[in-house]
This record gives structure tokens, sequence and C-alpha cells, in this order.
């Protein structure tokens, strides 16, 4: 039997090329494992209550940008969890028998607290102290084992673990302690060399059009101390080459023609963008398809009816165990 | 329109005499009300998740005594909380907004946890923390307006009160603010002058066959200056005396009677007992009525079903206006 995967992501708004080796590292693991991948918009509230988001349509962009990377709702359950009831049940199930102090310290929870109350947001509500929580119903209502996340995401699959064992303990073993799976994420900067954010204006979108890659890449920061074409470079200073060395095979040569003063700023950021180019025209290419008359929407139909007959199976044996 | 009320007790253990009034003040509410009455295991789990109890036995036994008092299923829904997610699910989009401090500030929270810590019970969880919001949710996924509880509950009605002006004021108005409804609840002793409570084993179970009715009389405990049957009594130290003030129209000459010497105890407890049994066996007949083959399963099953369609309505405006 295949393991299961579960990884969310909040509809914060479209995704930049940051995100791509997240998604680009479930769309592999489509293959070795049974995944469920979920549109957290129930997330999305611990912090974002008070803004009036649209999230028919924020939920609707980031399932056309995975679907675009090549995740296969043939393959994967594309999701969105609050149509999803099991996992409001199962978290409430849960709360019965986790100890406050276990949400209190959680690493992220102060941090984030304080870091959001500098931001003007009040996040000292029962939701926002329970969302690791709900984290743990989101893993454990597929009985998922794998988990991949973020580092700093780490506590809080080592929540749901605990969270696990004491449900196993207390009523009998019904779920699997989920690990967490460390993806490589390598740091890509925005083109004005600060972190690459859609609030910034600084981003290369999934979704970005021929043009919008161009100029994107024309707008990126290079050696301040190369003012003519044979001046030699220093591609370590150069926000081109960081992308270059992720989009270019042959990058040690680009570097080199850089620093002799061979190839210009003009041609290099032109070779750049073909590779982008490369790179994202079959994304968009998916994206048009996804992206025709409800076939998106049908998608998150099915992955929704997916996700809740697992679901449905997991609550159905933690009420037979629970006594319910 | 008729008003709504929803109300609802633990499934602790069979009813006795003492929770009679509330019952028989909910049937009462049936002909000017939408009414929802609910078996809330879920709150059973906030404080008893350690206990193997049998739920489902709990709740079918608890419904029985509701309907052999004279609730209606053709008039109110009976249900069971747990089997309509739509409380988990309002629960959860609540705890986004509601601050810790008005969970933590319930007046009961911190007396709670210290009693039944007492009694080796931990409480600090989550979930005990939460289980007034939880009770919100339960009254407004309905739009209940009226809930008849005890007057120790009142300050969850208004934080159900303060849940729903929070909702209404971020999102736009969905809810009523509830009113709490004090019944009268006339204070009954045990049969041995303690608190009654089945745990005392000094209770009238609401199902007591007529011997065990009788066995309860006679155990009640009289005055024990009145020795011979022409002493004169005391009615005021006397149990049976309590009993005859709620169930003997003709309490005032039963009374007269004792003071005089003219009525002895025996005599005095075989009229209680015949009006207790005239009080019980209706109940009895209905309770068998319903006992048979199935019927209060189909009631629980419709009653869910009832409860369900009019939670998902409410759900469905709540989705609206929070933009999910």
């Amino acid at each position: 039997m295949k393991g299961r995967i579960l990884s969310g992501m909040r509809p914060t708004g479209s995704l930049h090329i940051g995100h791509l080796s997240v998604i680009q590292n479930w769309v592999a693991l489509q293959n070795d494992y049974e995944c469920y991948y979920s549109i957290v918009d129930l997330h999305a509230l611990t912090t974002a209550y008070e803004d009036r988001l649209n999230y028919p349509s924020l939920r609707r962009e980031i399932a056309l940008d995975w679907l675009s990377v090549g995740i296969d709702p043939q393959k994967s359950a594309v999701f969105i969890q609050s149509q999803v009831k099991e996992h409001a049940e199962l978290h409430l199930l849960f709360s019965m028998f986790t100890p406050l102090s276990w949400l209190e310290r959680v690493p992220t929870y102060k941090d984030q607290i304080q870091q959001l109350s500098q931001q003007g947001k009040d996040l000292g509500t029962y939701g926002f102290l329970g969302y690791p929580l709900l984290q743990a119903a989101d893993i454990l209502v597929y009985k998922a084992n794998v988990v991949p996340v973020g580092e700093d995401q780490l506590p809080h699959i080592e929540l749901s673990r605990e969270v696990a064992r004491r449900f196993n303990h207390l009523f009998g073993t019904v779920f699997p302690e989920p690990q967490g799976l460390v993806g490589k994420v390598p740091l890509l900067p925005g083109v004005d060399g600060r972190k690459m954010s859609k609030s910034y204006n600084n981003a290369i979108s999934l979704a970005a059009s021929p043009e919008e890659v161009k100029t994107r890449v024309q707008q990126m920061i290079t050696d301040p101390a190369r003012l003519r074409k044979d001046d030699p470079g220093h591609p370590e200073v150069c926000i081109v080459d960081k992308f270059h060395q992720i989009y270019t095979p042959e990058v040690a040569e680009v570097e080199e023609n850089c620093r002799a003063g061979k190839v210009g700023c003009v041609a290099c950021k032109r070779h750049l963008a073909e590779n982008l180019e490369k790179l994202l025209r079959p994304f968009r290419e998916r994206r048009d398809y996804w992206g025709e008359s409800g076939r998106v929407e049908k998608v998150l139909a099915e992955g929704a009816e997916r996700a809740r007959v697992t679901a449905a199976e997991t609550m159905k044996e933690v009420r037979s165990v629970m006594g319910l």
C-alpha cells in the first residue's frame, strides 16, 4: 500500500517562481504516494479574519498555479479545506484532550502574535492558538504518514505526532505518527534583490506572460561596477546570476563569460529570459487548459469528494474507538 | 414566524424527577416555538474524555426520558449533537475572531477546573476552554432566539450574544442575539435528604417501576420526633412533605393532618406514592411505546436530519458573508 501525503498552502494570492520548488516536489511525490493537496482557507482565516478577501477567486488562482506546474488531479486530490467538514470535526474532538500548554509552547505562537501585532492584527484569539491543532486534524484525518513542509513548520508536525500518540494511547491506535519531509528550497531574491514577494512588486509570477518575464529580467539589478560590456563582472553581486544558478545548466560558462567581460549584461539577461520562458511556457499551456470552462471547478469538486471519502472513513474509526 | 428554541442536556445517565420541571418546560414550549433539543455528547467529552462511556446507550436513554415526558418528535427536532457536523464547523469559524480573554473570564471556567481537578480530572485542555464557544455555535447554528437554561448558564448565553454581535459586526448581520429563559426549578431533595443524585442512590428515576416508586417513598426520612401515629408531626423537617408540596394539590390538608397527628407517616407515604405513580404512569407508557423496535433510533435519525437542514441553511449564509 502506498503511503499518504498531505500538504497545503493558504490561498493568499497567485504564486511566483519562489514557490516553484515546493510544488515541483509535490508533483514528484505524486507517483509514489497517495497525495492530498489542500487549499487551506480556514488557516488563512486565523490571521486574516478581518480582511475581506475574495476566497473563491484566491482559491481558484492557487489551484490553477498547482495544476499548471503539473499537479495531476487524476493522481492527487486537490481540494479546499473548508469544503471537507471532517477537518473541523476532528479538530474539535482533538481539542478535548489536548493540553493548552502544548499549544502555548509551539515556538511560532508567541513570535507570530508579536510580529503581526506590529501590523495592527490582534491574534489573541482562540482560533489562532488552536491553529496547529487544526493542522494536526488536517494531516491525521487522512492518516498521512508524510507531510512535505518548510523547516519552520517542523514543530507543528511534532505537535501532530504528539496528538496522534495521545489519541492512540487514550482510545486505541487509529493514527500513524506523521513525518515531516523538508524539501530543499533555493532562496530566490526578487528582481530588486529584496525577498521575492508579490507585495514588493519584484516577483516573477508563475502565470507571467512572455512580456512580463522579459520585463522582470530587465529589472534585475546587475553588478554596479560593470559599466561597459567588456568590464569584468562580479556574478556574486548580480541578481541575474542567482537565477542562472538555478535555471541555466551551463551556469559555469555564463559566469566565466561575465568575469572575463566577454558577454554583456543585456545578452546575459536575454539568455536568462529565454531559459525562464522555456520553464514557464508549459505551465502557461496547462494553465490555459485548466482555466477553461469549469475545468478547475470540477477538479476542486472531485478533489473534495475524494478527500471526504477518506476523511469519513477515518472519522468512522475515530467515533468507534471514542465510543461515540 | 415562530421563534426558535435550542436547549440540550449531556447524556450522563438516566434522568430523575429532579430533572422533570426542565423537560416539562421544554414540552410546554413546543407549541409556541420551533424547538431543537440536543443531546450534547460533545460537551460530555469536554469533562469526560478519559472515561470510557457507552454513548450510544446513554444517548438512547436520555432520548427515551425526554420522549416519555412528552417531547413530541412531530413538533421538535430531537437529535444528537455529534451527528450534526455544522456545530463543529461553526465553532471553528467563531474561534477565528473570539478573543481568548472572553473564554478565560467565563465565571464557570476557573471554578470548574478547580472543582474537577479535586476529582483528579485535568481540564487544562483546549476543548474545555472552548466549550462555551461550542455552546454559542450550538445555539446560533439554529439562529435560536430563546434558550431555556439554568441560572448558572446565563454567563454562557451572554457569551453567545457577544459572539453573535461580533460576527454581525465583522461580516454582516446573520445571527439574532439569543435570550436565556430561566425556568423555575423546584429543589427536590433525595429520599435521604441530600441532593438528589443517581450516584447517591437516593433518586426517583423517571423510568422507575411502581415498586421502585413505593420503595423510594418508604425510604424517605420523616420527622424523627414523631414516634407514634398520633404524635403531632412537623412537616417542615419531613422529606415526604417536600414532595407533597410539589405533587399533591391538597398539600394544606396533608400538612394539617400531620400536625394534628391525624394521619400517620405510613398512610401519608402511601398517599404520596399514589400521586407519584399517577405522575409517572403516563411516562412509563410513552417510554414503552418509544422503546419498541427502532422507534427512538428513528426519532434521532429524523431529528438529526431536520437539524442538519436548518444548520446547513445558516452555514450557507455564514460562508457567504465571510467570503468563503
